[in-house]
């Protein structure tokens, strides 16, 4: 078959996990044309319901539109799925955005992949949860060929929310998305540890929670002065040495354990900031930890 | 000399760090008597020039004024203030509000040994930086005797913000202290990381930020999810299996440690995750790590 030829206009979605469902939905609310296949069967059926042309295999599924976009749990299984003969040979002349979550690496690998079959390769990142999709909320990056990305921002767009393309290199929003998965799971396993720690003490997450809201609150202006610190290789302590810091840490540490709860995150977050004290750096900020982070 | 009888009006300010400081400004700034008093002698020069009577010991501070505030790192140093018998003797019949951080159980320590000594007390925490204080977007959280909270409320709203009395319990103040430490130091030490991580794929702090800042956006309803999750024992990962999270924190690690970046705090919490998963709760969300946490 002919790649570019009579190519019915739509969008291809494989991978109907929480996300891809969302993906998917969101085109279809859109008017597309949307073809849907999932490895496991029976994910579609809502979306059937809804307009989706299921496909019986993913070939089949790739060659009914000229955009496919996947999203899977990582690129393992993206790969299973692109990389059997039919399937790439079905995608040839086509084109990719693969926003399954994984490193930069293998963005930039799986780029490499494309170029050597004649696949156009976009690869992007999802940065709000499932009930953002096709709402003001959403946030995607991109990454890879700039021309590619302004020929199917109409399509992308139905997706709803900001998309943003931040450059040539494919492993670009992988990166970013690293980064900012790094904030995420960290600041929600502080959270959940910080959940357990107050119902020790017979506080509710109900209770807990609006005040969590205040945490939230004051992390914007931090974040910002915390990135110009650590641009400039600065780290200010004026306001908040290290040294009180690290105390705070303690006590969580201390309140956590006198009620049995494991508190060995907090045990690496203070042992980090006590090794920028030990290393005569107890007047700075906490962003020097940034050192002790990256072995300087 | 007797506590209660002609004692001038105003306040004292136990400790003059970056916290105190900016304690006592506010009350100057507030037209109260400030009287301040730090263990380093030197801190209260500009507080001085701005109308702050110094004192030349803690026990003349504490007789200038019906009620003291102390800020200080912790309670080993509040009570290396507070518990010289000197000190003790003149707080007879006095109040003391310690807004220094530590645990409940050494917040309920210390107001036991002041009830011993028939000092009125309360405990209290501050939720927000040095630059809130005096500001709408302070946030002060009290526990003890209702009572005297009502007393003295009038001389605490001089700080600005919100204040909040959690309940008799003079530990309750320190309880969610701690919890909110906990999500506060977390997400800052998450932070530090990906901008670690983010300058090493070539993205600076200032390109990262924006991004972060969607995040800190998206923790809200997060946080109230979360919290009624844990408290009904509901972990559904519908929406997001731990699966798919355990999947995003491996690649966080990957690509931290392939730049020889440190990832131990990633590693525990993926190790956290990957023990929910390996108890077969593989579809359920990551709240179920709370379980995990506290051995259940
Ligand atoms: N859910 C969210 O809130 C959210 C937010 C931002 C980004 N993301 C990202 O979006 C992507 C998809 O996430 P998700 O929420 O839909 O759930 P997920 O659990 O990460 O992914 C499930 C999907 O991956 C497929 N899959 C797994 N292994 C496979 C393999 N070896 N071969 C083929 N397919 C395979 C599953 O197919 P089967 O049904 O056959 O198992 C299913 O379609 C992930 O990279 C995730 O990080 C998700
Ligand atoms: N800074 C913030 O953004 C912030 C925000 C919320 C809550 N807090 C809390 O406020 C409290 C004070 O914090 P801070 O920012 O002012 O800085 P800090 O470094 O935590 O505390 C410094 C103060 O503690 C005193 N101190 C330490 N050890 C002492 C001891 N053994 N005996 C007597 N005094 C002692 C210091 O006196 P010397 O000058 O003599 O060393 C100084 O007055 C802490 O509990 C902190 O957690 C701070």
């Amino acid at each position: 078959m002919s790649a570019h030829t009579d190519q019915p206009a739509g969008v291809t979605v494989l991978g109907l996990g929480p996300m891809g469902r969302a993906l998917a939905a969101a085109f279809l609310d859109a008017g597309l044309r949307t073809t849907v296949w999932n490895r496991t069967p029976g994910r579609d059926t809502d979306l059937v319901a809804r307009g989706a042309v299921p496909a019986s295999s993913a070939e089949e599924a790739v060659a009914a539109a000229p955009l496919t976009v996947v999203c899977v749990v990582n690129y393992d299984a993206s790969d299973a799925v692109l990389r059997r003969d039919t399937v790439t040979a079905a995608l040839k002349g086509r084109t990719v955005v693969n926003l399954s979550a994984d490193t930069p690496a293998r963005a930039r690998d799986t780029a490499e992949w494309a170029d050597r079959h004649g696949i156009r390769y976009l690869d992007g990142a999802i940065m709000t949860p499932t009930p953002t999709i096709g709402t003001d909320d959403a946030v995607f990056l991109h990454s890879g060929p700039e021309e590619l990305y302004r020929e199917h921002r109409p399509v992308l767009a139905a997706l709803g929310g900001t998309h943003t393309h931040l450059g040539e290199d494919t492993g670009r929003a992988a990166a970013y998305d690293i980064a900012l998965l790094d904030i995420f799971w960290t600041a929600m396993a502080g959270y959940v540890h910080a959940l357990t720690v107050a119902r020790a003490e017979g506080v509710t997450g109900a209770e807990l929670a609006p005040f969590a809201q205040g945490i939230a609150a004051i992390l914007p202006p931090l974040f910002t002065e915390f990135a110009a610190d650590t641009d400039a290789g600065t780290y200010s302590g004026e306001l908040n040495p290290i040294t009180s810091a690290a105390s705070t840490m303690a006590h969580v540490v201390h309140a956590s354990e006198a009620h049995g709860i494991d508190a060995s995150l907090m045990r690496v977050i203070e042992g980090q900031a006590r090794r920028v004290i030990a290393r005569g750096h107890g007047a700075d900020g906490y962003t020097r930890v940034a050192d002790v982070i990256t072995g300087r």
